[in-house]
């Protein structure tokens, strides 16, 4: 009977990171061993904190760290990974950085339960086929509109029809210069591209400073307006949503499957997006996708990071033939490339796919993302509870 | 202008930590310095992961480590607080353990901001007045009925009026176990205890599970079930308060305002506990007493710890004549205790208040805790990110 064997931390990044919203600059990657397979995963986290919350000594019964909750457990088939998820929140309940310790580990340990059993992640998720998805390229706004302008134009050379902007300087300053954006990234698309806008979180729960950006979103044909405001701030949400011919966008910041439901069942969002590195993982994932289609809500990946992190975000809805649209990091940095030897490009009809491959479908090479390696050691009481494992 | 000049993590734990829900075994007690004063408060966190958040590298524009958003900042009335909690937040917004640190953060703040104005915290948060609450002895089931009798006896022995059971056994084997533990509580109590009952989220979300011990919690007049489920049911929670006679309490585990805001209006509960060491500290738990007030919920504090934090946690609704029930931890373990000198004890009516003294109103005297003190390193690179401060 396969149990989980080893399970081990690693913290890549850049030599220098700098101060914007990329999310790529850094990597918490996830080892697992089972039954002789390895399986890789990826917390979209703080790399160093969700290390600490892997390996600290216990509090008290209700604060584990992860890790005593998922070694040496058997991993048979899919139900294990649900029951695992369980016995982790619990035992971690009052740790709060543990849901996104999980979500990495349990993207780890499908990967190795589908090369245990040969099969793609998406099909021991219960689907038959694994659906192509419009890929958005995912890049944050320029500094300027002219600058987002060009980016907008270089999307578009590059095949994509469809394009987020984010980030950056929107909705910070004036209202001139956020319409300026939005009308530089629909002329650099196009009127045929299909244009997303991601506040970012910008305006917290200010629900007038969005109300303002409605109608400039609403003349560009945006096809949403993603997170105006911070994931709980779910009447600010519903009382957007009312006022905007811009369907909303949210849900990244969930980190556990209530979060999800909560911005689908009371803040009006049109599109959930979800991000298996920090939800729980692709077990928590696909029961948002499940939820989400039973509602009527549009599942969509949160995904800003590397190959791996795109193709275990793709396999909770691979299967869901008409939730089409696919986040796709364009810019991502090196570190998030150096990860797999493989990516997950477009095809000639410029959609993307969760790989037919077992597992994740993806190759990693530890040796490509060893000059990313940070070397790091957290003692307590003079003992080392974590050195960098040996790649 | 009085800056932030210093904020000091420490890391306390009893010897041997034991798997049980007793949250009073370490500590995560934190230290400021403003203006010349010591403010000091504490995180109801896991230490190492709250340590490593604090110091954490940067790894992009809204994961920042929580330190860089408060040192040097001024702090030169209440006004600064939620400013500076606004700015973690933001700059954080990604790194999940960010509001368990923030909360320790923020309560040595006001404890500083309280010294510099020879002011107790309850009077800069508006309040005229410290009214008196009636503690409740917070312990844990006994391992068997008789043992819960024997508990609730010397509790009532000890001059309380009210008493609230939790974990341990509770709800997790059969029901006839729970029905001779509740009888249990309320024959040691007495015919006119206040009982209380704390099922520490053992159904998760399974409402059946719940709703058969309806019955017997009504039958021992209950004045409320506590966490039945974890904090985001509250499709669950609102199903079981329309069937209960006996009120619902929940929060604890919100670490936002959204979260309790959320509880209040979609969880149909009558009481929100919150804890100010988990939800971004005291300026985010008054604003939640604001709130539960105007919607008609009771406000109780949620301490499990220590004297410091007991103070912390009573400041929010000191002020509040009307919402007087208060945790009141009784079975704290050495070390919660060795964090101050001075303890909240309950008067000759048997009720606890908000000291009326400068600050939290608390004396810490680090050579108390010394014994209790971990050493830690948390290194990056060959660079120390952090290592235990000096006393």
């Amino acid at each position: 009977m396969p149990r989980i064997e080893a399970v081990d931390f690693f913290y890549l990044a850049m030599p220098r990171i700098e101060d914007i919203g990329d999310g790529s600059q850094d990597a918490c990657v996830v080892r697992v061993a089972v039954g002789g397979k390895t399986g890789w995963g990826e917390c979209e986290a703080a790399p160093l904190p969700t290390i600490a919350a892997l390996v600290c000594p216990m509090s008290h019964s209700a604060c584990h760290p992860v890790i005593e909750s998922v070694l040496c457990e058997k991993l048979e088939g899919p139900a294990d990974l649900p029951r695992i998820g369980d016995r982790v929140r619990a035992r971690s309940l009052d740790l709060l950085q543990a849901e996104h310790v999980l979500s990495g580990i349990d993207m780890a340990l499908w990967d190795a339960l589908g090369r245990l059993k040969d099969a793609p992640v998406w099909r021991l998720l219960g689907y038959r086929k694994s659906w192509p998805k419009l890929p958005y390229a995912s890049v944050l706004f320029g500094d300027t509109a002219p600058e987002t302008l060009a980016k907008a134009r270089a999307i578009r050379a590059k095949g994509f029809r469809a394009a987020k902007f984010g980030w950056g300087p929107f909705g910070a300053g004036t209202l001139k210069a956020d319409v300026d954006q939005l009308h530089a990234a629909r002329e650099g698309l196009g009127r045929d591209g299909m244009l997303l806008v991601d506040a970012g979180t910008v305006w917290v729960e200010n629900l007038p400073a969005a109300e303002k950006r409605l109608k400039a979103l609403a003349a560009v044909k945006a096809t949403w307006l993603e997170e105006p405001f911070v994931s709980g701030a779910l009447a600010e949400y519903r009382a957007l949503a009312r006022k905007s011919k811009v369907r909303l966008a949210g849900g990244e910041g969930a980190h556990n499957f209530h979060m999800a439901r909560h911005m689908i069942d009371h803040a009006g969002i049109g599109f959930v997006q979800i991000d298996a590195g920090r939800i729980g993982g692709i077990t928590v994932a696909k029961r948002v996708a499940d939820y989400a289609r039973a509602k009527g809500v549009t599942y969509v990946n949160h995904t800003f990071t590397s190959p791996l992190a795109l193709s275990a975000s793709l396999q909770p809805f691979a299967g869901l033939r008409d939730h089409t649209i696919c986040e796709y990091p364009l810019e991502a940095k090196d570190v998030a490339l150096a990860i797999t030897t493989n990516r997950i490009a477009p095809d000639a009809d410029g959609e993307v796919m969760a790989p037919d491959a077992p597992g994740l479908g993806m190759t990693v090479d530890p040796a490509r993302f060893k000059p990313y390696l940070q070397d790091v050691e957290i003692k307590v009481g003079g003992k080392a509870l974590y050195r960098t494992p040996a790649i």
